[in-house]
């Protein structure tokens, strides 16, 4: 059932002693610059370094004593690996991640940093799922999906919740979207706790099955996506797919040189490192696609596991 | 005369409209790392990008009517001249830089931003105080020094008081020297405003003139001075060296690699950009040069102004 009120302050409460309540940063040189006031929740900051120890640490919760002595595994080259494997540490449970064998380094370090038993993979879908199912069927662990999960999408709509108690009223929200965990989340906070707050998807145009979703009012898969947001490159699911068409107000998509040009702003003007993925709301504003002037802004920063040694600034684009 | 306690306060009133009360973090990862705690100082965020700020901002409100109306000026590559420019243009007055030719472009564009006159010169120390003179000569502005200067110190003194406030008793300061501006204001405020508060600084190895005055109780220029950390490469200054000898605890150098090594770590645990002079501090800390163990140690983070194109990660040291 898709999470209601109650749901989502539960999941609040459950994972307030193992997140952190991150903070809303402003920049005065950017809202000069858009001439409109923006409120950067900074998910960048969170634990595991992305807004995926939400959504992970509320599934993790939720298993029963049984269920958690059982494990839990999931396949991801990105930051749901380490959130989930972090969570599952607060509960002395073993997670098996199944990583493809191209995963970067800094992600793979994170990961077994927080205990997470990696098991390598080929870099295709399908030499992943069929990583997993061997996983299930190995170890009897328990699969916590990335997104598409209501106890995920409850965890990850927590962000927009702190994000509109720690403003004084938004006009709008801004949320990248990937698969879709955050994005429903978010607008499902939206609702419940905000006052006409509209909220609005930003997606690379390299990687727009969620815009083409959402203007086809019909699930389209993300087929090869060609983006540097690397958190932004998976298809909707089941269960994100209705709540992105009923609930969200819009999806725009970005060029690739504006995420740059936007994660570089982040960066220069704010002091604070953010990943690719988490510039693509700002790229959205750059591009004029989502109007920012005399308005009260929210943008959720993703997350900031950036890879130091392939930064983009100097990439041809 | 080195300012005193009540100074240091007014000089704190003094540019409390004009500058931020920048956070100090903490961060999990590295209390566990190195087994204390670690209180940083975010000047990073701090206006223009640096503690610079609070001196060259002191210095100009203290400016009579008659005085700015002249106009000031400075010879800096670095975050001093942002600063001074800015500040200049709080009192509606102008700044003239001199900047040399090879400084950098992201310094450059920020002294413009702020409305500052830059006049180029050839990379010497020669040339630029040459230029300034001609500068002085031409327009009568007053020159306002980055760090020689009493008004400065008092500034820059400003930000360990803030640190000292904003955390509940410390063990130890640990700021990085370069002219000794901060580190003079950081001494006198931890005397002033702390309770047996040890200061001590870090420098890199390879622009050791502070360590080396310090050891020989005398007087040492730096000459020839050969490390990444660019806003450390100056002398002590004539005002700033008695204090630095007279109120500091002690003064340890660091390894180029070593300062690379911190930097990483804080970009990479703490999410958020340093520059290189910046890691200097934990840079001592990770070579062990200032045990941290069980203490309380706060660490001035001095700038945020980062080269994004020319960042240290890779550089074989």
């Amino acid at each position: 059932m898709i999470p209601d009120r109650t749901t989502i302050e539960e999941a609040a409460a459950r994972i307030a002693p193992y997140i952190h309540r991150t903070p809303v940063l402003t920049c005065n040189a950017l809202n000069r610059m858009f001439g409109g006031e923006l409120f950067f929740k900074c998910e960048n900051f969170q634990k595991a370094g992305a807004f995926k120890s939400r959504g992970a640490t509320n599934a993790i919760f939720l298993l029963s004593d049984e269920e958690i002595r059982r494990g839990v595994t999931t396949h991801s080259s990105g930051n749901h690996a380490a959130a989930l494997a972090l969570a599952a540490s607060r509960r002395s449970a073993e997670a098996h991640i199944v990583m493809p064998e191209n995963s970067n380094r800094v992600k793979i370090r994170a990961v077994e940093s927080y205990g997470g038993r990696i098991t390598v993979c080929k870099p295709t879908l399908e030499a992943r799922e069929e990583t997993l199912k061997k996983v299930v069927r190995q170890t009897g662990a328990i699969e916590i999906h990335p997104y598409n999960d209501y106890r995920i999408i409850a965890g990850q709509a927590t962000a927009a919740k702190e994000l509109i108690e720690q403003t004084d009223g938004l006009d709008q929200i801004i949320a990248p979207v990937g698969g879709g965990g955050l994005l429903s989340g978010t607008a499902l906070a939206a609702r419940y706790f905000g006052e006409n707050i509209r909220v609005f998807a930003a997606e690379p145009a390299g990687a727009d099955d969620a815009y083409r979703s959402f203007k086809s009012k019909t699930f389209v898969p993300s087929v090869n996506p060609q983006t540097i947001a690397d958190g932004l490159r998976t298809s909707l699911g089941s269960l994100t797919c209705p709540i992105v068409l009923q609930y969200v107000d819009d999806i725009v998509t970005v060029s690739e040189r504006s995420i740059v040009e936007a994660m570089r702003l982040i960066w220069e003007r704010m002091k604070i490192i953010v990943e690719t993925s988490s510039a693509v709301p700002l790229a959205a504003i750059l591009e004029n696609k989502i109007p920012v002037k005399g308005t009260r802004t929210g943008i959720i920063l993703s997350g900031g596991n950036a890879d130091l040694d392939n930064l983009p600034f100097k990439a041809e684009l």
